[in-house]
């Protein structure tokens, strides 16, 4: 059942809209007028209100396992209709649509970036309080069927970045923190989780010595254990169970890694 | 990346069915089978359960956004199986298929709009809790892949209209109500946006003088202001903060809008 | 507007990952990068985490409304990195690919099933965590663009398999539980729906006498019947408003059906 069909370009969206109103329905529609031929495939509409970090983490974790070519459209935008500039963030072959607010902050580094123009693009005024359907949908869109980044405006040099939570060396280790706690209640760190690092056991919400496994597999329901998450990073986790409840981890949350002693 | 395929049809979807049963799946599943090239977009299954008027109220927002030719397969039906008349509205080149119970209110002024005769379809008698799978989504499908509205029954003229709630003069302006409660907790609210109207101070939830902004970004964090919202009416909001939480507003709720004195 | 495209191929999503982290605009992205002709069709992302028999009842109820030859990924998975095997279920031409641990009960009987052999794919190693990205996705893409199921690995004949609650005979009558309970409080039962079994009134939650209806318009608002669901069971409801809420119903609550006297 393969198809000897064009190959057909992917739109991405992520938002803090969440799914009861219309705003995303009015996203698709815009994206679906433009071109019927889209795919529109969501990544979430599910972060936090303004939450730039959230969004700019969601998007670390899922935006690469798309193929190249694919224009990410994002909108966490506490600062719609004010100065934050619309831009283009393009990165092997990615590209990323939205504010210029830190959302994009994991793909700035040898990334080419343009602001967006309003004027070049012979549209009505956006909406002030909705430019992701009346602005950020339809640049996503022209890009998706063949437009450049350069088109739309002129480069920039000086995105907005996040401050990513630091490291911090301990006596014997490292501490960081809770980056993000998901659906299941692991509580993802910003802790590296390279073998070479050595870290064996964590210190997470008065807990200490909790151990490193590779599975959730390798320890009985309810322990709390430290694994290698599908992002890379050192996740702190209850097998079948959550780690935010048992251990009162939050985002922020301080998080310990030892070394072997 | 442009193609060269045929246009495509598109069916929209909007149900107060969640997203933790298999309900939207069934759905997607009829009208795929029916035609796998179809495209679906959701507008949201999270109208509350029953929820007529916020069905209406996020169809009128999003709806529109969709190129002539979409299909609007809309299911919020709590006299499913009884003796309301299954309908499909067409207006400017949209067709808006689900109960006749008020859902498609915003539609009706110059619409047409013809019954669905079960008999006519060839179908097997439908779940009589599950028109959206049985009888709509099969009726959408067929729409969105050639056929017309009269294929299905013949015309009807007195459509169930619901009551939208009206604007009351008072002295010195007008008071509305919040119609719909967004994600953000903005309060959108029934007053008219028109420049011309000349409201410029608002009152709600017990707080008196709430200014009116373009934009949020002109007023500090935390401040409650009103503007006009993506659909082009007034809006309360708090600049990055929740309105409906702020000052207590839910749908109802009043709010009076006062002329530059 | 109909299409002379070649027939696209389906793949429907089912998971417990929620919908606020990027954990399915992961697997989106896998299943678009290996072909972007694939349809995606979600059935749902709020199972409730690890509960593996909820995510076989909202299979059993969406599923089937696909047409032949769609691929049904499924990953309710607390032992991922386990020892549990990676499976693919045929039955009528769908195929289901995931965990082996009772998620596919319903399609089981009459199937075919292989062991998914992870060395014949040439993929990097999976992630200990998450297999639905790293290994169900890509096998669910293969198969959606042409590969057969023993192209992955050997045949099995002992599936795990779910305890499906059974039936117990009481004096005039049977007594079953609570399966599921919907997003609109419907508490879906495994009593039978014939209406040559002969049961007419229920017992549920404390309240007797429990008349059953053909549809919901049948009775005034308010009140509690129990009908025929569009999975072809049982369900206790209360009309326009939730049966689990007013008799305090959950997963596994007991209800009996009468024999008319």
């Amino acid at each position: 059942m393969t198809t000897d069909s064009p190959r057909r370009s992917i739109v991405t969206l992520t938002t803090d809209f969440g799914d009861r109103d219309g705003y995303v329905g009015s996203l698709r529609g815009v994206l679906l007028a433009h071109d019927p031929n889209l795919v529109l495939a969501d990544i979430t509409h599910a972060i936090a209100p303004f939450a730039v970090m959230e969004g700019a983490l969601v998007l670390r974790a899922a935006a690469g396992h798309f193929p190249p070519g694919t224009v990410h459209l994002a909108v966490v935008d506490p600062g719609v209709g004010g100065e934050r500039r619309p831009i283009i963030v393009s990165l092997e072959g990615h590209h990323f649509v939205g504010p210029d607010n830190g959302l994009f902050t994991p793909f700035l580094d040898g990334a080419s970036i343009v602001t967006i123009d309003a004027a070049r693009l012979d549209l009505p005024d956006p909406a002030p309080t909705f430019h992701g359907r009346d602005l950020f949908a339809p640049v996503a869109a022209r890009l998706a069927t063949g437009a450049a980044p350069a088109d739309f405006g002129p480069p920039i040099h000086d995105p907005v970045r996040l401050d990513w939570p630091e490291l911090i060396p301990v006596e014997g280790g490292v501490a960081g923190v809770v980056l993000h706690v998901d659906r299941f209640g692991n509580a993802i760190t910003n802790l590296p989780a390279d073998r070479d690092t050595g870290l064996d056991t964590f210190e997470a919400g008065g807990r200490q010595g909790i151990p490193r496994v590779r599975t959730y597999a390798e320890a009985p329901r309810g322990s709390v254990v430290a694994l290698v998450g599908s992002s890379g990073l050192i996740e702190v986790a209850v097998v079948e169970g959550s780690a935010a409840e048992k251990l009162g981890l939050s985002v922020g949350s301080k998080v310990i890694g030892h070394r072997a002693g």
